[in-house]
């Protein structure tokens, strides 16, 4: 690695098809797997994340035991079904969405924010933002490493965090924020899917840049759940 | 934008070289600019991050007024002493690291958590959590797009979040995540800041994977604020 690495304009435009390309990905290959070098080199790019005062707050559990993954499996199809009736009039919509692909991918990884070991560096005033925000940094690069790999990767935060914190036997302060599934997909959706199901309309990025101040009076929303 | 784009072993080298080469940068190279071009392409990148059931919580505001970057700068400054005085026996060690560069950087954008939309898609029992770490993934995309563009970004958290939201007339709800940095630099620094200068030792990959279940016992901890 060389740190002053001029990037090119190529370089630079295969990282902007990489960033368009990455998907929310809820279908995936059943029986595919990922090799273990893939799986490294994606493991790699999340420790290369950024996080406040160095304190690296995550820790990731590989679910090898099918058992576990089948338990997990379980907890959010509970909590499926708790978002369906949350839904009310969208529920049956909602109920038609493939929301995730925990049971075809060939990995899953559960992603637990650590216990806070109390660094004040940049997060005396916002500790718990900066420890969450830092592990979005995280994640996001797994799945643009995966996306490179040519691997689909889904984030899947639809589950009681306590249920799943005794199932994977997390200690008091540490809390689970999703399972990442990754693995080969057939196809990588044109569009974010929530988009392609008609379920939620982006706001456009226009709407979401101002100049020195908030602006006054409400922003328009198009708030679709 | 080809969604099905198989990427080459060529260009995965280079993804992982610009993960590796990024940093949360604080020298900017004072007077240089940044293109309008290469900025509209790095918030089209942080534009196409993922956020939880497409709520898209994060605003950015582009400070353009220099009265208002120096009051945000002061606020800064506040806090680092806040800062020194909460570190104890680290706060001579602390006040002479570098922390920021506000004052030096070509552009300020303030990080802006968005008023809760209600949003319930993937987030019924992890609202905060969620909204949190969308924002993270949309950062470490501008923050890789910066680096693809050969520039610098750094992620100021030192402020207190109530007299920034009064600055950028933030509404109820509303909260000031980071004062993000962005700018031509000299050099990126060939490690994390924080580690060049001592300050911290970042915990290994293998002691931040478990395999099923978090391990018994206490954590092997290195902590260094």
């Amino acid at each position: 690695m060389n740190p002053q690495h001029g990037f090119s304009a190529a370089e630079a435009e295969s990282f902007y098809e990489l960033v368009a390309s990455r998907r929310d990905c809820r279908h995936f290959k059943r029986g595919a797997p990922v090799e273990a070098a893939q799986l490294q080199r994606i493991l790699q790019a999340g420790y290369q994340s950024p996080s406040v005062g160095l304190m690296q707050p995550w820790r990731l559990l590989r679910i090898a035991d099918a058992g576990l993954r089948e338990a997990l499996a379980a907890c959010v199809e509970a909590e499926r079904q708790a978002t369906a009736a949350a839904l009310g009039p969208r529920s049956d919509e909602f109920l038609h969405l493939k929301v995730e692909g925990i049971k075809d991918c060939a990995e899953v990884l559960a992603l637990v924010l650590a216990p806070d070991d109390g660094t004040v560096f940049g997060r005396r005033t916002l500790a718990a933002e900066m420890a969450l925000t830092s592990v979005g940094c995280m994640v996001q690069n797994l799945w643009l490493a995966a996306r490179v790999e040519n691997l689909g990767l889904g984030w899947v935060s639809m589950f009681e965090p306590a249920e799943v914190g005794t199932l994977l036997r997390l200690p008091v302060g540490a809390q689970a924020l999703g399972l990442l599934c990754i693995g080969p997909v057939d196809e990588f959706y044109p569009a974010p899917m929530l988009t392609l199901e008609g379920w939620r309309t982006p706001r456009p990025l226009d709407q979401m840049m101002y100049t020195d101040y908030w602006p006054e009076g409400p922003e328009n929303t198009s708030h679709g759940n």
